[in-house]
């Protein structure tokens, strides 16, 4: 075994990974950017892309229930537990490159590596590449995720997009069953664990000046769907003093969100959408509906930003004699990564010669589903001034080069059951 | 002529009025409401209607170049000038019935009674019902009326709508000729003066407890397109301290807005529309737009209130890091209601018996584009509770009946010239 690995890692060709980002990056709905939502056509032909290279790589790859990448590539014999590896291929509307996209294509390379030099391990490894993760067309996250931790709520189906086309009818137009979404759930005693590349989305490790890092836990998160309910009236003859204006009630909320926010170290709360109407120049906005996007490294400091929050927009309405409701669309613990998996992966990257550093995710990520299946773990790979979900996202061959090198030399390495 | 006017009154239906503006509102773009943009196959059907009232009325009825439905009852004589009466046949979106349609209809109420009678006067009278009033669709206001007083800037054919439909294409969708549109332009010795009938949008009346009120003047205001661009980034990974978010940034734009308008009496500012980009929950906005209206009494106040503003709006984007601009889509002046004008309406609600009040416009009204054609002269009518622009939009048929009464008076006691 000893003796394949470095032939194994000299196999791997970083470049590669960089120009399957770029031709994925193709494949997108808007000119001049890049946008890929769940059950697109876009989806649709980067699966066709992404499956053709997993077959390149020696995997038996296939479409599954919920319209997921997945390959396979067999251990020492056929049938083992596997080590899953993956990451996500849907995007933002305007987004990066990499943010998903690099933890598939780089887990990708690393098979294509041992299939290169006929390497076999004791169990077998997957690769997936997951259809939702950035929830951009349905508003709920991690559905591929979840449908493969099987934790996907069926209701979900009923959930319609901008459009008013339901996940059901989404699903059977990708030429999916909607009825056999649970057949894409995997046995826990199938799955030895989770491990994912991704760009770190922030700036902590360009600071540190480290190509990769351990990730501790996936921090925790909610989103909630905010509606004003005002008076609409003509903006010329309603003096100011009896106005009941819906924007400027939903303007004093985005800042309440900010300020709670910023009181708190590591806290984070966005407001990433907004709308009024009836949203014409000379109409005072009757209603205006913002999405709000809250996130913090403990589920207790992530709950009490929310109750403040909520306490001053309830404030503002009674000040402002408008109606607010605040309606949940998701909501995630934090989720921790296995003890055991931080320590491989500090090892693997103590291996290849880095300093090991340890980072929380400020980031949602596909193992925040997949933790309710298998013992989860992170590596992140540095990202020029911590931008994402942007198209200046942007990451080093060099960084890309020890990322794929590290997540190798864990693979190569593994050993199972992992130790929380 | 003094026997003739008891039974030019007697002739009037207040109810046919009401039935029209409802007829009116079935013609819409949108489910549940009423929504009816200039140039728009909805246009076209509200024409047609219109039309086929004003010939019903005596009246030879056209469509003008620009897509205004024009109706002239001739006087004594053939070919003499005209008395202009009218109002706009456009909407904001989900509208009222009454704002613009109830002039229209109301002056071709007073024509047809003037027919039934035989009545025939010193002058013509000329209906015009205006295509764009509210300037919804092209984000530039009285396109109808400029193009009859002769100063549509021809720059505005390649103004184009939310799709990306010109102002030239639209026209010619219409079956209109772009080329031809000077040609809708009246020459001003061809008209003696223009009068208006309209809601009056606002609560003076109602508090006042006056069915009508005579126009001093159409307060001035101005419309900005607000640009602001920060950085989008990733809305769990960027802390807050680093964050340009355009978003809020805006927000508290929108609130230096209300607090500037707030601190003078009659002066009001209002965003009624807001865009932020991506416009993803889970992304930070890099830019957001929004719409500027601002509007006042006297145009010194006026362009202070928009002075201060712009210097929050600096202040606010330097502190915040963002870039800010601040694009003019229209401006108008205050337009003064001709002393002459104010005098004959005054008479008129006299001779009705009812207290004469007078008030200035809040609201823009196609008289700001015909002053500079002929005197202006505005007759408001009371309406529910000051809403407009609203479904709520309501008049009483006791109301409706002396709003007409009042302009068939003046209509029967008109003469020219009319002294400022």
């Amino acid at each position: 075994m000893t003796a394949t690995k470095p032939a194994a890692l000299a196999a791997l060709q970083p470049q590669r990974v960089l120009d399957r980002c770029a031709a994925l990056a193709q494949l997108t709905e808007m000119d001049g950017g890049l946008t890929r939502v769940f059950l697109s056509s876009e989806q649709r032909e980067a699966n066709r892309l992404v499956l053709g290279w997993m077959e390149e790589a020696g995997m038996r790859a296939r479409v599954d229930a919920i319209g997921n990448c997945v390959g396979r590539y067999e251990g020492e014999a056929p049938g083992l537990p596997c080590l899953m590896l993956g990451s996500h291929l849907d995007t933002v509307r305007d987004a990066g490159r990499f943010d998903g996209m690099l933890g598939v294509v780089g887990a990708i390379e690393c098979v294509a590596a041992l299939h290169a030099t006929g390497t076999r391990l004791p169990f077998a490894l997957e690769v997936v590449g997951f259809g939702d993760e950035e929830g951009v067309r349905f508003g709920a996250t991690l559905i591929g995720s979840r449908a493969v931790a099987g934790t996907l709520d069926p209701a979900l189906l009923d959930r319609a997009d901008a459009a008013g086309i339901t996940l059901r009818d989404a699903l059977a137009g990708f030429g999916l069953d909607p009825a056999a979404i649970a057949s894409a759930a995997r046995a826990p005693d199938a799955v030895l664990a989770y491990a994912e590349l991704h760009i770190e989305q922030g700036p902590v490790l360009e600071s540190a000046g480290l190509p990769v890092g351990v990730v501790t836990a996936i921090n925790g998160g909610n989103r909630f769907q905010v509606e004003v309910t005002g008076m609409a009236g003509h903006a010329g003859t309603v003096p100011m003093g009896l106005r009941r204006d819906a924007l400027t009630a939903a303007a004093e909320c985005a800042l309440a969100v900010e300020r709670v926010a910023a009181a708190q170290a590591e806290v984070v709360g966005t407001v990433g959408r907004i709308a009024a109407h009836p949203g014409a120049m000379n109409v005072i906005p009757g209603r205006v509906t913002f999405s709000l996007d809250v996130r913090a490294p403990t589920d207790e400091k992530r709950l009490a930003a929310i109750d403040a929050m909520r306490a001053q927009f309830a404030a503002i309405a009674a000040r402002r004699c408008v109606d607010l409701s605040l309606a949940p669309l998701w909501e995630a613990k934090t989720a921790p990564c296995a003890a055991g998996m931080q320590r491989q992966i500090a090892a693997a990257i103590h291996d290849e010669g880095v300093r090991v550093h340890h980072l929380p995710s400020g980031a949602g990520h596909d193992g925040m589903a997949l933790v309710d299946l298998a013992p989860i773990g992170m590596l992140f790979v540095r990202c020029a001034g911590g931008i994402s979900h942007n198209p200046a996202e942007a990451v080093t061959l060099a960084d890309v080069a020890t990322g794929v090198r590290v997540l190798l030399r864990f693979v190569l390495a593994f050993t199972a059951p992992v130790h929380s």
